[in-house]
């Protein structure tokens, strides 16, 4: 089996946009994410950390707003509007869940849809949808495809099979493999035969949220398995997929850690980008 | 083999509206449905008097705003923004395509989201896309899917391959069946194989626009045929499924016409309403 890292991705990412930087530094402008971030989740500190990483070494910048986990409606709306009018700041991610008390949705529409580099919003959803090329993307399932570009794989004809129907991941992701010409199976909790349909396809993508499911018993021969999970067990990461028996079955598989979730701040980074060069 | 034909479905939902409708009457509005025509393309006025007798069979109102086919765009904006901004209207269909001298995307979003009914613009699209229940839904895939409760086909579980990606029928239908816990495939022109994967599955929903496409060689035993497809072929319309194979095959089956396109105008009708009680 060839493991399919997400290093080189996020690498070869970098040197992509290092031209587009330039244009825009040459105008004077860096591109700039503001975080809003409610409260010190563990989860939020530690993506903050990789995206200050990851804008940082290409010379991007990220902004934290940071608010105490009681905050008040109209306070947080104050921040996240003030942001979306500071032509400094061309992209705003709101880490979410937001608490309990917030009404999420008002907080989110705040943000006008060229600086929702997040796909928070119906303008953004609705496009990554239609997949006709405006708007932006969510991160993570444009992740998977930056990494299949890379690596290559021509996803024509293919039996693609998603596991998992979330808005976050499992929906947009068939959508966009579906217009890179793959023939997409979308699964979930409720599928009968799972294993065996799991089985037949040509690529697999995990993205259930349950820690190794995709046992040897769902893989064929030589076949390419994408893990989207990020599961925390015994207080290690792993992902969706059995990846003792990927190494044993598969032709390519993406390792958790250091697959997919590894090009995912850089997908944040190229949407923080393109807003600039719209903005 | 048992035809599932669209009438039933129309006058069951038709039934399902006489409260809603008296209630609205009783506040003294009657769901008003604005169709903005450009031009007299024959297909555009056979919708027309489709909707024109479904609405008119219930007691709601269809105003038919008919522009010459060298409409200007400012003129046709102004018409459309009319319709908007006036309360006596609940919901706005603009036929499509417009002429090529006009800026489409400027026009439809013209529409506010309540008054969409024809699911035209991001809004209603994203929720489409979400399945969350808020939204208007468009109306052809809908159909299949009011069709389909009539006949109390119980999804969960089953296999539905979709024929055929587009914004209009095959996406949006893919999500809907989704909702309803059926695992989903969507094929295309690019799909290698695909009368075999027609072959298992429990339901085909075609929707590819291609005459008798689906014949019996894309059959397997007991399955459900459901046709979306509207072609016209020596001046007869025809679907995309071989229903003389069908006949022979099928447990149930949709005919063309009388099938899917019967009840389309009907899911117009329900769109309307519901704008009109949150109007």
């Amino acid at each position: 089996m060839e493991e399919w890292r997400g290093m080189p991705v996020v690498g070869a990412m970098a040197e992509d946009f290092t031209g587009r930087l330039k244009k825009l530094a040459d105008k004077g402008i860096v591109p700039t994410l503001a975080v809003v971030r409610v409260g010190d989740r563990e989860d939020d500190l530690s993506y903050e950390r990789g995206l200050n990483k990851r804008f940082d070494a290409v010379g991007a910048k990220v902004v934290s707003k940071v608010l105490p986990a009681d905050v008040g409606q109209e306070e947080l709306e104050k921040v996240v509007k003030d942001c979306d009018n500071d032509d400094g700041i061309h992209g705003i991610l709101v880490f979410r869940p937001l608490p309990g008390s917030i009404d999420e949705k008002a907080v989110t529409a705040l943000v006008s849809p060229l600086k929702d580099v997040d796909c928070m919003n119906t303008y953004n959803i609705a496009h990554t949808f239609m997949q006709d090329g405006m708007g932006h993307e969510p991160c993570t399932p444009r992740a998977v495809m930056e990494l299949l570009k890379h690596y290559d794989y021509d996803l024509t004809g293919k039996n693609a099979v998603v596991v998992g129907r979330s808005m976050v991941v499992g929906k947009p992701l068939a959508m966009m493999l579906l217009k890179s010409n793959a023939t997409v199976t979308i699964c979930h909790t409720k599928t009968e035969g799972l294993a065996d349909i799991c089985k037949k396809a040509d690529i697999i993508c995990a993205c259930a949220g349950v820690p190794g499911m995709i046992t040897e018993e769902y893989m064929g021969e030589g076949q390419v398995l994408i893990d989207v999970g990020i599961n925390v067990v015994d207080g290690k990461l792993v992902g969706d997929i059995d990846y003792e028996a990927a190494m044993k079955k598969a032709a390519y598989a993406t390792p958790v850690p250091g697959g997919v979730g590894t090009v995912t701040t850089s997908c944040l980074l190229l949407n923080t980008i393109k807003s600039a060069e719209n903005g």
